[in-house]
């Protein structure tokens, strides 16, 4: 949880910096709100439901549930606040809970990290995201990985362009989306029954969705030369005509990133364009834009990239407790190093012997023990005992204040 | 949020510079693991189900809650992971549900700040989480304040003393606890009811635990004197023989903290010992104290006490966009702004009118703008606009970095 909070702190930081202020929805929102009616989400979705008397006498009337992302909880609390100025760009984290993938076991609950920008149509916005995203991984210590990209407006066009009909524009897509679970041909093969226009029309639509082709003349061209302009290095861009995750969500640019080291973690930060989601809730629809970080995920992934400096404290100083003698210094000692910030606790347990003391300390990775006893009373001073490097050294009380400052 | 993000922020200061690391435990539990069987808790508590096709098929199937409090998800933990060292002194901070008190309306959850020490049975572990409570406040700017204190073990002994039955231990507990919504007659006849020893018995049983009498000889006297030795000024501490709060759960000592000034909005931070907790999960008993502070009520308490500085954003600087001639330019001045932490947005939206921009940073309250257009970049200047103070201030490019950074 220590090194989580780090990494949670320095994504807030990056957030911060990018003006996304930090926002809040209720975890627990009504089912139709959360699931539009959708059937997809109302196979993932926990509902909620007060107990009488012990028994759920009728889950049908609060009809509530938990939220499964925090995008759909945004649009409501937004439309029901249209006095908030826009553009508005703010960032949540928050946990949200899935009933899907059952092979994940216990994880009904993820911790997510959302930033989103509403109110401003403007492809700057969609870079600014973008922009956000690499600079949050670089700040995390990531540099091996690829944003891929992709827009909607793009894909729609050359499914018209190739004649494929409209309704088969969803089966078409799902096709699509399966590049990487088959074979190039089986590919091929199931994009054509999708979308119906023959299997050599589909090999040369295939062909001019895949790679950089055309892509001057397309949305996601610009959004790459705005990148561009941000800063963002172009290597770490990537087309994907293939990405259409979610895709009934989104209205424009989509995008998602792949760590290069561990592909098969798969997506660590993913978003895009959703302009129609407000008008679910209000007559005002408000353009958005936003990306979600699976903080779960990241951070499991951190780890595995050996990003993550594992602490199991962050108590800085344990005060040896060697009997009640000495317990007007040991409170001293406390009141001194707390008072310069140092996080620093007095052993409590039972086991009062020195060494039981000693084990704990190292058990607990707490790097410092300060050692007051018969001996250090004596001669006025005080141990301070590294036990990452078992070294010691002696420090005269009125220098214990010093000494720990400087030492820092 | 930003505010209360604020607050938060402070009070994780304190706690961590106590010595308690951060941990999270599940908001969804099984439900029999947080009620424990317990009616009242069964009336509170929200049921978790995952829908199947829309419809909720099998409540009883999973028999999973929401938390209603992060104390009980927290003793599960523990006793699931007997490896983790003890003493463990940790903090949570998390949402809870509740469906108790429906004046409260649509407020179904809340956040709470949990601090615990668990495997002490020290006293001392007790008086430093009331040294805690009192640094926080402290911490918080809030002084006028009382730590009212009572001791389980005290209460039992008493009880015993003046001769009254086991049976009627709960009803007379419950009945004491409601002294201050009677009249001094109606309390004391409704003790005596539950007591069952007669009225006269019971007036010389409540004058005995009112006030400090006999504090000295009891459990609550030594709590007093080992706080005193921790600093806590004594003035803030009330001994109060009637706070048998949520009792059932406490095995020691209680406490919990009145605001002088808002004392109608109820207890902000209470808790107390509760060694039995963890024994309904494992056969090993653990010893724990910890405090609680509800999180909303208190942040409420707060802005009524005038301490809370209410901010909308966290951006301190707007730059105007005032035509894509000078993109360039703000790509570098946000870039330059941001490397010195300064939190800075480009103004993203669709109505560039200078008034509109204007208008834009006055409604959401953010300190500076920065206009650069025709006229500055004639001059090679930018213009930094105090919109609190209605100043501008003239800065020559190569010198933003330098004024930025001195003007804060």
């Amino acid at each position: 949880m220590i090194a989580k909070n780090a990494m949670m702190d320095t994504i807030r930081g990056v957030f911060e910096r990018f003006g996304f202020d930090p926002m809040e929805t209720p975890a627990v929102e009504c089912t139709e709100t959360l699931t539009g009616g959708d059937e997809e989400s109302d196979r993932i979705i926990f509902r909620v439901a007060p107990a009488v008397r012990g028994e759920v006498k009728d889950m049908a009337r609060d009809k509530t549930s938990l939220r499964f992302d925090l995008t759909v909880p945004l649009a409501r609390v937004l439309a029901a606040n249209p006095e908030i100025p826009k553009p508005f760009k703010r960032y949540q984290i928050g946990k949200i809970w899935r009933g899907e993938r059952p092979q994940f076991g216990r994880y009904r609950e993820f911790t997510q990290m959302d930033i989103d920008t509403i109110g401003a149509t403007s492809l700057d916005a969609d870079a600014e995201i973008i922009q956000v995203i690499y600079e949050t991984l670089q700040a995390l210590g990531v540099d091996k990985f690829v944003i891929r990209i992709n827009d909607k407006r793009d894909v729609l066009r050359r499914l018209i362009e190739f004649g494929i009909p409209k309704e088969r524009e969803r089966r078409t897509l799902i096709a699509i989306d399966k590049k990487d679970k088959m074979s190039p041909e089986e590919w091929e093969t199931a994009v054509a029954e999708a979308s119906g226009i023959g299997l050599e029309k589909t090999k040369e639509y295939l062909w001019k969705i895949s790679g950089e082709n055309g892509l001057e003349e397309s949305a996601v061209g610009e959004l790459r030369l705005k990148t561009e302009k941000l800063g963002v290095p172009q290597s770490y861009l990537r087309y994907d005509a293939a990405l259409v995750r979610g895709f009934s969500y989104y209205t424009g640019s989509i995008f998602e990133v792949a760590l290069l080291e561990i592909p098969e973690i798969g997506s660590v930060f993913g978003g895009g364009r959703f302009d129609g989601l407000t008008a679910r809730f209000s007559t005002q629809a408000l353009p958005a834009v936003g990306a979600s970080i699976g903080v779960d995920r990241l951070f499991a992934a951190l780890e595995r990239l050996g990003k993550i400096k594992k602490q199991k404290t962050l108590t800085e100083v344990l005060v040896f407790d060697l009997g009640e003698a000495f317990e007007d210094r040991y409170i001293e000692f406390l009141t001194i190093l707390r008072k310069s910030g140092i996080a620093t606790t007095k052993y409590l347990g039972e086991d009062k012997a020195f060494q039981a003391q000693l084990a704990y300390a190292v058990k607990q990775e707490i790097p410092y023990a300060l050692i007051y006893g018969d001996k250090e009373k004596d001669r006025n001073v005080v141990q301070l005992k590294n036990l990452q490097s078992n070294t010691q050294q002696e420090i005269a009380i009125e220098k214990l204040e010093e000494t720990v400052k400087t030492a820092r």
